[in-house]
């Protein structure tokens, strides 16, 4: 049993520390911190653990490891100091909307010789994942083509945008690893196509939030990545991977499967709204692979992991302003 | 090149002729014939054949082959003027509604030595077919259970209703040809369980227009067939397998595969509705089985084929009016 | 916040103790009873509630509610005991193998005048419930005919066959309560075609592994229902509505959505498994439907809900023996 | 009755000459022609119409229509030929692999005021044909995204790639049309990324047979396109488009709806193989929509919608050599 602190309990730190506490064998969910303490204490009295005062109590304590879910311009603050302090990491993404950062964060973990996983939930969503296994086994033969879809059922609020680092670093973030994923093979190139589509306001705020993505990998294959801040008929998430010996798909799963035929037609309800209808079988399987990966020393999604997308996301920026296919070398 | 001459050319045999003339290599349709020669001559006229006058013209040229789908009153009268005439014969079901006079064209056409096909197209659909053979590869070991789904999307004329035979003669024949087909093994007893619920009209004509059928087959494989005279949605047709080993299913197709996906739920497109729609392939390859069974001498559809289901349906009717399974031994 | 005790912590207690636990707003579950007190100390260390040393322990202290899931046998003393205490009770399936027994509970619940929930939790699954919901907006008409396919993935053990009062009672009771919940109409007679085709040793222990059952009901609705207790790709759940109207079809759910086409075909993954891996969300729903019942004051499934179910159950055993169709009105 | 000739009876010419004589109401072929005087006196025998020695014995003749089905190098001169005889056209794609061949051809037609129609035969699909409805009246709100895949199950003969214009004009024109046709709105740039990675003798020859196709359109909708030479499981050929209100999605029929369940898991089909089982209810529906507008003297597909998918692919070929997104307007 390995004891773990949650670090931010807003939506997504509050919905890890219940998975810990209640979904996941061999961790012990002990503490939380949040700066808003009202809300840490909600989820300590919920869940039946500790409040700490301060990340500093937590960090000083025995507790072998720390999940880092607080607001992004923190994590690499509270990366260092939990590697620092000894303890194992679990990180969300994006690690940060600064390269240099991320390396300042992957010199102290380096240097503190702790384990680390960046918490990119999709790999562990079992239709992605057999895709991924489809390519990786050689189903597929060598792969040629790599299609992800990637849309939000609605936009964040624009106050979020403004501090997300853009869509292409807040969404396509996803899809940049996914494609680093199933392909198993780096990314090259970027080229991107967008524009603002849902609401005026988004552009206001600097942002996109429809666009296509394209890339080359090392391999010769190439990924587009479509994305939508607003699909107005679910959280619409699909992958698939196109080879020289077939094609993997993975399609969304419906929110449930009744179908009612009748003179007019055939209704359907639609695929889930909200991402955690979708995805938090996904969370569960990333915090089983995170404990087998405390025992068997070797985490699967590792803090270059969580770089390479982030070099992406501003190589993506690059191509949107400058109207062309931008190097991943060009960015760092 | 085998010659054929149609008899009867009402909506089923001008389908029947066209599809000779057109869609089937090996065959050549050379005369027509209907008591209503008007019919008979725009069918001659569009597929470029000859009209013949009468049944005898045609029995007496040197036509190789002939498809009896006239009404089903003058099945056995032209299957053993044919059989004598040494003519190959493709007959349409039912054979007749009366078990004496389906073995007086049985004895004939066995005095005669001529090759005799019974037109249960069904059996010819690349689903079903693919159903049959999981079963028959044994893909799903000892068959358990088989359910057919057999639903029409309107009745029939009323006038009609009364020389059909009532539903389990007129509809349900095909369902337990099926049942024959898909399990390899002979139906032992019937137990129905109807209604009179689509159109009371229905009922005053001494039929019933809505029912679930089981059958025992000899190799302890159940059966149950539910049909309907009306489902508004399209013309269903269905055909579930279920063994030691697993299950096949045979789906309605899609009219077109279309998906729209808005806000208020997914919309598709119903099954379709006319039974031409989905089951025109399997005439043609009913036809591409009958020109091979002239080439090997093996017809994979005999009148005893045509007699079994004749015997269930009567066995149905029985068990309808007594409440109570019925023996096929009790029937003939 | 209302307090509940779980009375039975093997494998479907256990389960409702962790939903009620970390599932469901509005119930605290605050002890647990078994008569294996190894088992209920593990489940109460693993929720944080008390152990109970005996039911009388717990129907003495102020808990408000209780969740009955001991061995069936149990399940009419404790019944009887837990509303003479005027605890609210949420009850197992069946009640009772025992017909006097069910009336003996019933009487013991009205005098004493708590709420009861009798657990059927298919009725809580979202497909299902769309179904229902089709037929009771009136959107497919008048009902026709209904049809239900349960598929257990392996029979039980051997040993639990023999006190389990057999598949017409064990497992096609969710179907008989499935039949009553869709068609909104109760069961007139019942006919019954079984046989052992999974496992001689099941037929040794009285039993039978494989059936057809035919519904009528009052409405005139004829339903269907299939059941085997080995369906080896998984655990087959299906309804199927059909009306004048049009139909209804509440399919199984995939275990995940990718599909690998390659030259040699399309492969998916099979259906879930196990019965938990498909109902666990109706189990779930079935809880805050208890809990909101408390709220309202009803309970939307009710001790003759529950009792409903096993005269059919005996009706089919009946059926099955005398090979005819067998009134409801026959057994009580 | 229209009387038309067949100009070119090579594959695709003798699939027109059978569905026009077979299968399209209002039609009468009359005559075809090729420079093989083999194959049309076979085309000519089977269909029961004359063999012309000359196009121009047809063009002097009175034949009201013609289809011209030759090879790509020769349309516009017959078009022309045809034009000045004042025959109606009906034009095989691609209309040439020159802009001012096309343009030639389109001068004359103008000129002798004689309908023509382009056989971009894809928009006659029923499914693609729903997704363009749903976008047109409004279903989906404004247009954001189209994606359109598209391949081939084997390459052609690598002879015929020479001689082909080339994977972008040979077999994206398809593509190109089908993205004017959904969107209802003109191309303004193109991006290209292709590879060779199917077969290096198709590099060798100086083509592409795996791409991905960026557009912009004048209305801001973005389409992709991917294209393969090679999809080991079938003729892939899918349409979707996403706006603000909805998405709409083709998806591939199946070649028959039979499935498979075992305890190793679920095998379907595959999809079609050749585009013949995909595609000839819509090369029929365009006979029939050119039938039609003969009568109405509207044609649904002019020249200009032939120029237009050429000048698309001389742009994809451009970005493709120069590796950036080419305007159309600097093709023609």
């Amino acid at each position: 049993m390995t004891s773990i602190a949650v670090l931010g309990t807003g939506r997504i730190g509050k919905m890890h520390a219940g998975l810990i506490a209640r979904q996941v064998e061999g961790l012990e969910l002990t503490a939380v911190y949040d700066i808003d303490s009202a809300s840490s204490q909600a989820v300590a009295d919920e869940l039946g653990c500790e409040r700490a005062d301060s990340v500093a109590q937590i960090l000083s304590s025995n507790v072998e490891a720390v999940a880092i879910c607080s607001s992004t311009d923190t994590h690499v603050e509270l990366t260092v100091a939990a590697a620092e302090a000894g303890k194992a990491i679990f990180l969300e993404k994006p690690v940060s909307l600064d390269l240099a950062q991320v390396d300042r964060a992957a010199a102290a973990v380096e240097a503190a010789g702790v384990p680390i996983h960046v918490g990119f939930n999709r790999r562990y969503d079992a239709a992605h994942a057999a895709v991924q296994a489809a390519v990786a086994d050689g189903s597929l033969g060598d792969l040629h083509l790599l299609k992800i879809t990637s849309r939000d059922p609605e936009p964040p609020p624009i106050d979020y945008i403004g501090v997300s680092g853009g869509m292409f670093i807040d969404m396509t973030i996803h899809d940049f690893d996914m494609a680093r994923f199933v392909t198993g093979s780096e990314i090259v190139d970027v080229f991107t196509k967008a524009a603002v589509r849902v609401d005026p306001a988004i552009g206001d705020a600097g942002d996109v939030d429809t666009a296509i993505v394209v890339l080359t990998h090392e391999s010769g294959c190439i990924t587009t990545i479509d994305n939508s801040r607003q699909a107005v008929y679910g959280y619409d998430q699909r992958v698939e991977a196109f080879g020289a010996a077939g094609m993997a798909v993975s399609e969304n799963p419906r929110s449930h499967t009744a179908e009612i035929h009748t003179a007019q037609g055939t209704r359907l309800e639609n695929i889930p709204y909200f991402f955690l209808q979708r995805y938090i079988p996904s969370y569960v399987a990333a915090w089983q692979a995170f404990e087998r990966g405390l025992a068997t020393g070797v985490m699967p999604i590792s803090l270059r992991d969580g770089r390479a997308p982030l070099v992406a996301g501003l190589a993506a920026w690059k191509s949107h302003r400058e109207g062309r296919p931008v190097q991943m070398s060009e960015i760092g």
